[in-house]
Order: structure tokens, then C-alpha cells, then sequence
């Protein structure tokens, strides 16, 4: 299987010595590749959002303890672990809430857990592989997710996309935006619209970004206008990403998500989310047990802005998510396969799919 | 009947020798008022947008011309009419697209045409009844929209509204906002809902602005916000304008109003527009006969922003108004009563009653 490499947000460089990430916080106006190297740069650009998404944010590092580890110049296996250890607690530091971060850091420590009767440069060639394969990992999902997406699209199709949920926050192929991918290699011809995606503008900043420079046939909208294009009969699906899907198939979102999916309802077009199973929870039997991250208002009232754009003092809700019920969504795509409704049953049937082929 | 003149966003000057407008551009970071006496100060406070809303521009030019017939130096009655028509053929050119421009100013020349037998002294007194009684009927309107809506309200609700469709857009009370004003004068503790309204945000810069200045409870969201909200159940109605009403009841006005409709529909709360009669168009049948403006990519790209947020040479789509569908309108709240499903009965008989109070 031949990668797109040009899409890898998150990749280990030529010379093996330092991580590539694409600065996500100066896009689309700057294209800057950064080279993180000590723990801090590391440390820096996930907490400053450098780069996001929470595949992205996996790997980036998983590959960064990696570089790490490797410049330890001790041959004491124990002296390694407390090393290895002190690193892993720091980069876990980053964006605690972030599930895939620690899940990743989790795996690597296991690498260097049971080699212990190996040499220190064994447990580095080990660890080198446990990231390219996590990254590997992530490529693979989304690529699944982008084939049986695809089979739900048709050439020449009008797509409506919310929020990033594109390379830029996973590898190479991105969740909600694979079906996109696979099809342009395909010559299929989409027409996609992205919704800017209020108040942070992942919509305007990263996916039309992405997928622009990808060729793919783009149209920003406000997230307002996505009634009109509906109306016009020039959206025949919607793709989103998710943060978190319930059991019962409830979807937590970027803020609007749900605004998306009632409009999408009302003019009879197919809303699919796509999910990697990682973020299927089924733990959960509905989406009202998912708590909903406020953010602090300035987002609304100034961010981005030339000058403040509400009166001073005004009162702001800025919830940061929205959860999409299982009801307004037609199908959800996994890396095994399209779950339809009933989900609680054809998620279970996922997950069966899932050990099997574990 | 006792108006608090406060809320007047276009009124003629203590001393009767300018037109004193608020500045809306400047708004919400300056609070500056303009007094207009030359035909290019009227002229460009319209052009420019310092002063917006359909009935504020007819009320601004109805004033406007009155002052500038009262400062013609003739005793000449057809020097006087001359003098009169180059000004409001001059006023007209300012926004052309207008109908309560035009009409006003159509409504002031009437007053000069039939006063030949006048000293030119008489007809400019009678010139500034007309242009008062233009205001004064605008505030009625929108007092009468504001009492026939509280009807439909219960102290402590809380209420959604779209763009600007307050007294910064009409006189004293507003359409949409008339019954939140009339409800805040009789301490019905709303709570009101303010979408941003991308990409011009006139909810953030202007509602947010008029409401939160007269007291009331108000709570500035991104347009992709009203599905949280109102599942939070802090939603008791949607209260919107509308820039022209269809004989079925469809309904145009600013982007995003159908997205909000939708989702109330979902959310089962009522939704109700705001419609001087003068806004209701019956020579059409339908919605589809209602042709939307396209504005400029800019708007949504870098306007207002710091630097552009969003790729170069991003394909846009913006337009600046979409139609509700009539089965999604609860009722239409007009001068003369509340009209309710079938629209194209109850809107006739509206009408019905406006001829035999005229």
C-alpha cells in the first residue's frame, strides 16, 4: 500500500533525528514544518495546539519519546526506564484530558517494560518500531474508514463537512475528509463544502486549507448558509468526525454538529459520521452521559478579531461541543465496516468484528 | 402614548435642523451620534451604512429632505419643487434596492406637489408633519407587532432571535424585539438568546448591543449554538424578522433565519416572525419568487479580521438571505393581528383589516 506521504501531518524525518509536524496555529496563512527535538519543543507544540486532533497528538508522541529516548546515552537498562519514565510523565503533562496522548505514551512504555534483557540501542530500535507502527495504525483506520465511506458516495457527488476532522488531525488520510481522499484518487469528482465552523475556524483555517491544496473542489460557507446549500440540491451527503460516540450511536462533536445533522434531516440527505472504533464508547448507553467542555468566552467576542466585536461585558455561552442524536444520524463508519440503526446492535457487531481480528 | 425616546435611532435634533442618527458602524466599541444637515451627510450615512434597517433609512430620508427643503432660501413655488426633486432623485441613489426609501421619499414629494396654492414657508411645516408622522407610524407599527407578540409570551421565557431586527433597524421598539422590550417595560424577566449571525454579526455587534444597553438579559451565541441551547430547554420561542414575507407565509430574511427554524422544529418550540404588514409581499405565491443576494467573498474570509482566515483564492459562497419554508413558521406577527397556518388565508385576512382601518 503506497502513502500520500505530502498529507503526513505528524511524520519521524529523514534523518531519523527529530519530529515533523505541520504548525497547525499558523494556517492557512503561513505553511511552517517544524522540527521538535528536545522534550520542551515537544512538550510546546501539543500544548500549544501546534499540532491537534487526537490521532495526531498520539503520534506526534509516541514518535517524540521515541527521539528521545534514543539520545539517552546510557547502556543501564534501569537508568533508561527512570529516564524513559521521567520523559513519558512530562509529555503526558501536555493536554492531560487528551486520551489518545497517554495511550500512546502507554504503549511505548510497554516496549521498553518487557525488553529489559535487551541493550539499551535493542530497546531504541524497538521503540522506533512501536511509533512508526502506532502512526502505521492510525493510516490504516482512516483508510479503512475513507474505503467503506466511499462506497456509500457516488462521482460528481456534493459533500458538506463541519469542523477539521481532515489529515491535519490525524494522518495522512483524516477521518470525516478519507472518503474524500479516496474518492479524489478516484477521479470521483466531489464537490465539497466546508462550514467555517464557529468561533475557532477549523472549517475556514484547516479544511479548506487541506483540501484545497489537495485539488479537491472546495467551497467555504458559513455555518449558517448550510440550509441554502442543501436547498439548492448541491449536498447529496454529510461527513463529520467525532470526539465521542455512546453506545445507543449519540454523537459528541465540534459545536454544531447537531445543528448540521436536524438541517440535513430536513432536506432528506444522508448524515454519516465517521468514527475510528477508538472513539466508539460503549461504556455509555447515551450521549446525555457525555459532559460538554465550555470554553471561555473571548473565543466569541474577540478572538481573530481586528477589535472587539460584542459590548464589553456581554454575556457568552461557548459550549465546545454539541452531542448529535443517534436518531438524525443515518450511518456510522468505522475501520470495520458501516454500522447502521439500530447502533446499539450494529456497534456491538463492530466491536465482535474488531476482536475477532485482533 | 409615551415613547422612550432613548431607543430612537434616527430623530430629528432638538433645534429641527438635523437628522441625529447613531452611528451603527461604529457599534459595539463606540457609541457616537452623527447630526446630518448637508444632502452628502445624508447621502453617505445611508451609502455607508451608518444608518441600516428598512424603516431607519425612511424615517433618516424622510428627515433628511425635510431639512434640506427647509434651508431652500426661494418664495418660488417652482423653484422650490425643483430644488426639492434634485435632492430626492440625489437621496434615492443612495441605497437603490430600498423600498422604504423610495417610498418615503415618494410620500414627502406627494406633500409638495399638492401644495401649490402654499407659501413655500407652509409646505416646509407641513414637510416636517410628514416626516414625523412617517416616524411616528413606524413606532406604532412596531408597538402594535410588540403587544399582539407578548401575547404569545409568559414572564421568565426565554427567547432566540437571528441578526438585527431591533430599533437599530427600525424606530424605538424594533420588530422582532418590540414584545422583549414591551415585556421588559412590564418586568417579564426574558431571557434572551442573540445569534452572532455570521458573517456581518449584526447579533453581536447590534442586538447584543441594543438589548444588553436597555437592561435586558442577554446571551451572545455562535449561530451553531441554538441546537445546545434549546436543548438545554432555555428556549421558549424564536423571534425573528423577515425582509420580505411571501402570500404563503415563506419567509426571507437574514442567512441562517431557516437553519434556526429548522432546529426549533426539532426541539418543538414555536417560531415566530415579525412582519409589518409593508413587508408582506402578496403579488407573490411563494418563497421560490424571492431572489437572494449574493455579497462578496471578503465578508467571510477577512472581514473584521485580523489578518484572513482562510486560504487565498477560497472558492465562497455567501448569501446574504435564505427563505423559511411556511411550514416551519409557527405564526406572523403583524400590525394588525397574529396570522397562523393556512398563511395564505389568515395573511388576506391581515389585509382585510388593514383596508378597513385605512
Amino acid at each position: 500500500m503506497e502513502h500520500r506521504t505530502k498529507h503526513q501531518t505528524v511524520s519521524l524525518n529523514q534523518e531519523g533525528n527529530a519530529v515533523e509536524i505541520l504548525d497547525q496555529t499558523l494556517l492557512p496563512n503561513q505553511v511552517r514544518i517544524l522540527q521538535l527535538k528536545t522534550a520542551q519543543e515537544i512538550w510546546d507544540a501539543i500544548y500549544l495546539l501546534k499540532v491537534r486532533g487526537a490521532p495526531a497528538i498520539g503520534v506526534t508522541a509516541a514518535l517524540g519519546i521515541y527521539i528521545l529516548a534514543k539520545n539517552l546515552q546510557t547502556e543501564d537498562y534501569s537508568i533508561f526506564l527512570q529516564e524513559f519514565t521521567k520523559y513519558k510523565e512530562y509529555l503526558e503533562s501536555s493536554r492531560p484530558t487528551a486520551v489518545n496522548l497517554s495511550w500512546a505514551l502507554n504503549r511505548m512504555e510497554a516496549v521498553c517494560k518487557k525488553e529489559e534483557n535487551s541493550t539499551t540501542e535493542e530497546i531504541k530500535e524497538r521503540l522506533k518500531r512501536e511509533a512508526l507502527a502506532i502512526q502505521e495504525e492510525d493510516i490504516k483506520v482512516c483508510r479503512k474508514i475513507g474505503e467503506y465511506g466511499l462506497e456509500l458516495l457516488q462521482p460528481g457527488n456534493g459533500i458538506l463537512t463541519h469542523c477539521n476532522a481532515g489529515y491535519l488531525a490525524a494522518c495522512e488520510y483524516g477521518t470525516a475528509t478519507a472518503p474524500i481522499y479516496l474518492g479524489q484518487e478516484k477521479g470521483y469528482g466531489f464537490r465539497v463544502f466546508a462550514d467555517e465552523t464557529r468561533p475557532l475556524l477549523q472549517g475556514a483555517r484547516l479544511t479548506a486549507y487541506e483540501l484545497a491544496s489537495d485539488g479537491v473542489d472546495v467551497t467555504l460557507i458559513c455555518d449558517n448558509m448550510s440550509a441554502m446549500v442543501m436547498k439548492k440540491g448541491w449536498v447529496d451527503a454529510v461527513l463529520v468526525g467525532c470526539d465521542r460516540v455512546a453506545a445507543n450511536g449519540d454523537t459528541a462533536n465540534k459545536i454544531g454538529t447537531s445543528v448540521v445533522a436536524m438541517v440535513a434531516k430536513h432536506y432528506n440527505i444522508p448524515f454519516y459520521v465517521c468514527a475510528p472504533t477508538a472513539t466508539i464508547d460503549r461504556s455509555i448507553s447515551t450521549g446525555e452521559m457525555i459532559p460538554v467542555e465550555e470554553r471561555p468566552s473571548h473565543e466569541v467576542t474577540e478572538m481573530w478579531y481586528k477589535e472587539r466585536m460584542a459590548p464589553q461585558g456581554i454575556q457568552v455561552y461557548n459550549p465546545a461541543f454539541d452531542i448529535t442524536d443517534h436518531q438524525l444520524i443515518t450511518a456510522i463508519i468505522t475501520e470495520y465496516g458501516i454500522a447502521r440503526p439500530p447502533f446499539t446492535q450494529s456497534l456491538k457487531e463492530i466491536f465482535d468484528k474488531k476482536s475477532y481480528n485482533q
